[in-house]
Parts: structure tokens; C-alpha cells; sequence
């Protein structure tokens, strides 16, 4: 709840458009408690997303993906139900909107503002323009604006590094915008989304949306580059210990691959998929770096623990483990448990 | 089909009792596959599992877990319908289950045969022996054997290496059963479970089980390691390209870590999540080395190509992506169409 309200307060500060990503919950309740906050527009990351979400009443709905020529019979059922955004990057992809789309979307074009996934790279005005051309022609689609993931701040070592990072996107984003408008394309809008810029970053100037998702939970990832606070965190898998192994100080959970996914950090040296940290009666106790889940095969966990744990902790027993990827560990999970033991279910 | 069929003639020919491991597909409409081809008793790795494949008929069931002491309930009312088949490795839980198991159970003792997963050491005899003790002063749990998984053999650089652990594994099993009926105990069964050793071992000799799961599949961690040939992979990812990058050579496609998981290959010096294979009318074709899945975030995946695929592949394209680990892969999906066109929907 703290995590919402202080991104959603954060936007209200700086006038941007508050569009938050539900793939890292993809749950109607968790949709409820931002809408709560005053969001009133949402990102997702597939069309069934998007569907789920208009049917809990979203009315405008980013799908921050490539459009997906395939799916054309549900961008158009979706399209004329609600305020349906697309992101594009090529004019084949625009071309076949524009022969099939039966209602009207928005359209953002993808930029590349230095993450190599996908989008046009920043420094090709000339195919932005081209593609801005494209979609203009085209009456279904309307050109809504620039729109970019500096999923680089993930790698990023430092806070000033995640500044660094922002500011040259948005930099970049704005002589788009510039190069644009002299082309004569007005209203452009800039949208940018990733948790590391959003949480940290204290003036969006230049900026008209931003789209975070993992601010929601956070996790070790965002905690580990100081994208987040521990206290931040807000969510643990709890995991029953299963076997202790004295000898080698380890404990085995149930708690694998399939609950956490397999994004794992390198911190001081050690990789590890998730830190431990106790459970106490309001929820879990600090986190400790000295005990760790090592290894993850299907089902089973290997949690390194420390001298006065491995004592301590009895088969029976539920640890907590702070996941390294909230995303794709609420992915595997689908349900939340609340520390006051209210179920989250989608 | 040919894979499954080729394991369980080739227990039928150690006579060895076939257990094989659902794990891997979890689906009731391919366990059916795996009866019509003589298999009776079967391995799960939970009880949430063991319940749904005892829903649909299956009566003898080896949880190959260690025993969740928090799951008694769950373990009573499986125990009262079916023939369950339990894991334990400490007093404590053997203690726990004297006390609260209201009806009957096998019990199996996990050795450690290398794999430092779980399990007693099998080097520890003594624990064995006193474990067995406690196992056999209670009324409603049959001792039935010792169980081991070699998951080591994943790591082998070779055949002869598998065939090396293999060996091992079975003359300390064979070691520790001796000292066993030295010490009284008799009946006593040996399982095994790795499918790397099962589907490249020609002589069982010595075991009494075998719980292979990934053959049905196969994946190209097996490939890799030489367990398995390409044409015997039965599983791919069909995945639709939504970007293309020619001055990258890079496909972008919708396919990423909540379709994958993220285990990945390391070959050649590249780490890939998977190689792309081209769609045939019955299938797929040979797989590309040179096409792989070099990055994968929650939905995003980026496939390398070659000069010649980057030209001829078009966004709106379906691909085939071979998977590295099949059975993260199908904990995903949960769903999956045969090359016929037919869907299982577990």
C-alpha cells in the first residue's frame, strides 16, 4: 500500500500520467488498490491481460508488447470495447492495422532508448518519422506518441547511473518529439515505464506518462541497486522446510523453480534465486544476507543458512525468501496471502 | 510416443517395475499415453499432483518429495484412497508420521548418491540402518526400499560419465542394502530416477525401479549431454514473431520467461534459452545451432538468426523454439497441440 500511494503521489507531483504495468500482479483486487490511488489508465503485456483487466472495468489500456499480427480478431473486439493502445515499430505491422483493424486505436511508437530489446533505436529520426507518416495516413490509428522501457537501469551501478540513464532517455525521447513537431506531427506524447527511473528519479520534466509495474512488490533485484529499500519489499514466498542437512548447513524447502522462476542475482560474489528472512508476527523480519537460496531444481529449494539457524530452524517449520523477480515469481504463484491472512486471488 | 514407448520396453526387458515420473507433463491425458504403454504405478512430486492423478485412476503413487510434515491432512486422505508411496530421511518426520498417519503407507528412505541435493549420504549407513529401525517400529508404515535421483548425471560431459555415476549409484545402493538385511531387514527395493541414466544405460541390473519423467520430451539439456537425439525432442514452443531487427539479426518474439523459465545452455561458449527449429507441415525440422534464444524477460524473447533467416523470416511468422528444460517449459503452459493438430489440455 505504501509502494502504491508513493508512486501514485509521486506522478500527481510532477503532472504525468500515472499508467501503472499490471503484469507484475495480474490481479483484479491488487488492480483495485491502485485504481484506489487514482490510476485511471493501465499498462499490460499481452491482449489476454488486457482482456482480463476490461472485464474488472479498465477502460484504457496500453499493451506494452509489439503488436502481434496475429491476434488481430482480439485487438478488434478488444477496440471496440475500450480505449485500446498499441505500441508499433515497423510500417508492415501499421500497414496491417491499417487493412484490418475494425475499430479505432491508439498508437505509440516503440523507441530503443539504448536497452537492445526492441523498438526503433533513438538515433533513427528518419524511420521514426517515416513510421509516424505511416500511421497518420491510416484513419483507425491514431498517433498518440513516443514510448520506451530504459530496461538498461536494471544493469545500472549506481543511483546516479539510473539518473544517468533517465536523463538521456529523456533526453533523447524530447529531440524525437522536437524533430517531430518540425515535421509537422503535433501532440506528441512521451511515455516511459521502468521501475528503477521511476522509483528513483524526482523530476519527470519532459515526461507525460510513466508506466512502473514492479514498484507494487519490488524485490531483491530492485533492492539490490538500490532502486528500493528493504523495507519496500513487500513480498516473500513462504516456504516449508522439508529436510536440514546439518553437515553442509543447508535446509531444503519446498519452494523450486516452479515457484520462484530462475532470475538469480550476483552479490558479493554469491549467486543466489532469494534472501531468507524470518517470519514474525506482523509479517518477516529482516532480511539476511548470509542465508540464501543456493540452488533450485522443479520443486525443491537449497536455503544456506547460517550456524545459529541451522540450529534453530526445525523440518515444519515456514521460512520466508525474498524473491530476486516479483514478476515472474507472482506469475508462477497467482494467489498472495496478505500479512493480516486475507487472500489475494486474482 | 517413441519415447515413451522405447522406455518402458526397455524396462519391460531389465524387468524393472516402470514408474514413471508425471512431473514432467502433467497431464492425465498423457499419463494415459504412458498406461496404454504398460505403465501401472506412477511419480509425481506432490501431493497437489498426487490428487489429480489419482482422480483419474491411478492407484499407486510415489510422492518423490521429502515428506511436508505440514501436508498431513492431505497425506491421510491420499493414503485412505490409494496406494501412497512416501519419502523421508529423518526420525523427526517418521516420528511425526507415527504419530498422525491414520491409515497405511510405503515409505521409501532418499539417499544421497552425489547429487548434494537431499537425501541421507550413502555413505552414512548407520543413519540408514537407525532410520529404518524407526520406519519398522510403526505399525502403518511399510519400509519399502531405498530411492535415490542422480540428478548429477545433468552435469556429465559424457556417455561414460552417466554410465560412471550410474554404477556408483547402484553398487552403494546395492552396498547399503546388503548392510541392511545383514541387520535384519528384508525386501528391501532400490529406485532410481534420473532420466539421463535410464534412457543410456542398457542393463538395469541390480534395480528394482526406475522413475524416469523428461523422456517423454526430452529437452536440449538432454540433447547436450548426449541423452537423448534431436529427433527424439517431442516438445517445442511455437512462437509468433512480432519484431525484427536486420542490423542486430535479431527476431523479437512473443515467447519469454513465463514461457520458457529461464534455464538456460551453456554450448559452444553461447548461452542460449533454446534453438530455433523451422516449422514443417509435420512438425519441426533439424534445429539451427546458429538461431538461438539469446535473452528472455517476461514475455520478450530476442532469437539470434543467421543471415539467411533474417531475411526470410516476417513479422506475424510462427517459430519453433526448442526448449532447455521441458519440464519447467510445460509447468507454463499447461497446455499443448500434437504436430496433428490435436489439443491436450491436461
Amino acid at each position: 500500500m505504501r509502494n502504491i500511494q508513493r508512486m501514485a503521489r509521486k506522478a500527481r507531483a510532477n503532472s504525468v500520467r500515472f499508467r501503472p504495468h499490471f503484469k507484475t500482479h495480474q490481479s483484479a483486487q491488487i488492480g483495485a488498490l491502485l485504481r484506489d490511488a487514482g490510476a485511471t489508465n493501465i499498462t499490460v503485456s499481452s491482449l489476454e491481460m488486457a482482456r482480463y483487466f476490461a472485464n474488472y472495468g479498465w477502460n484504457d489500456i496500453t499493451v506494452a508488447f509489439p503488436v502481434n499480427i496475429l491476434e488481430i480478431q482480439k485487438i478488434n473486439t478488444l477496440a471496440e470495447q475500450i480505449q485500446l493502445n498499441l505500441l508499433v515499430e515497423s510500417k508492415e505491422v501499421v500497414q496491417f492495422l491499417g487493412r484490418n483493424l475494425t475499430s479505432s486505436v491508439d498508437a505509440w511508437i516503440k523507441i530503443d532508448v539504448g536497452s537492445k530489446r526492441t523498438g526503433i533505436p533513438y538515433d533513427r529520426a528518419d524511420k521514426v518519422t517515416e513510421l509516424a507518416r505511416e500511421i497518420e495516413s491510416i484513419d483507425k490509428i491514431h498517433f498518440a506518441g513516443l514510448l520506451t522501457h530504459a530496461g538498461h537501469t536494471y544493469d545500472a551501478k549506481s543511483l546516479k547511473e539510473i539518473q544517468q540513464i533517465h536523463d538521456h532517455s529523456v533526453s533523447v525521447l524530447n529531440q524525437l518529439r522536437g524533430h517531430l513537431q518540425e515535421t509537422s506531427f503535433s501532440s506528441i506524447q512521451l511515455s516511459i515505464g521502468d521501475t528503477p527511473s521511476c522509483s528513483t528519479v524526482r523530476d519527470f520534466s519532459g515526461v507525460d506518462e510513466i508506466r512502473p509495474g514492479t514498484f507494487v512488490f519490488y524485490d531483491l533485484a530492485h533492492w539490490d541497486i538500490g532502486a528500493c529499500l528493504e523495507e519496500d519489499i513487500g513480498m516473500a514466498v513462504a516456504c516449508p522446510v522439508v529436510a536440514k542437512h546439518p553437515e553442509r548447513k543447508e535446509l531444503i524447502i519446498y519452494g523450486g523453480a516452479i515457484h520462484f522462476s530462475k532470475d538469480s542475482l550476483l552479490r558479493n560474489g554469491i549467486q543466489t534465486y532469494g534472501y531468507l528472512a524470518p517470519l514474525v508476527s506482523t509479517g518477516w523480519g529482516a532480511l539476511r544476507e548470509d542465508c540464501y537460496l543456493c540452488s533450485l531444481s522443479q520443486e525443491h529449494g537449497i536455503v544456506k543458512v547460517n550456524d545459529a539457524l541451522i540450529e534453530e530452524i526445525k523440518v515444519g517449520d515456514i521460512i520466508a525468501v525474498l524473491p530476486v523477480h516479483c514478476c515472474l515469481t507472482a506469475n508462477l504463484h497467482r494467489k498472495f496471502v496478505t500479512t493480516e491472512g486475507e487472500q489475494i486471488t486474482y
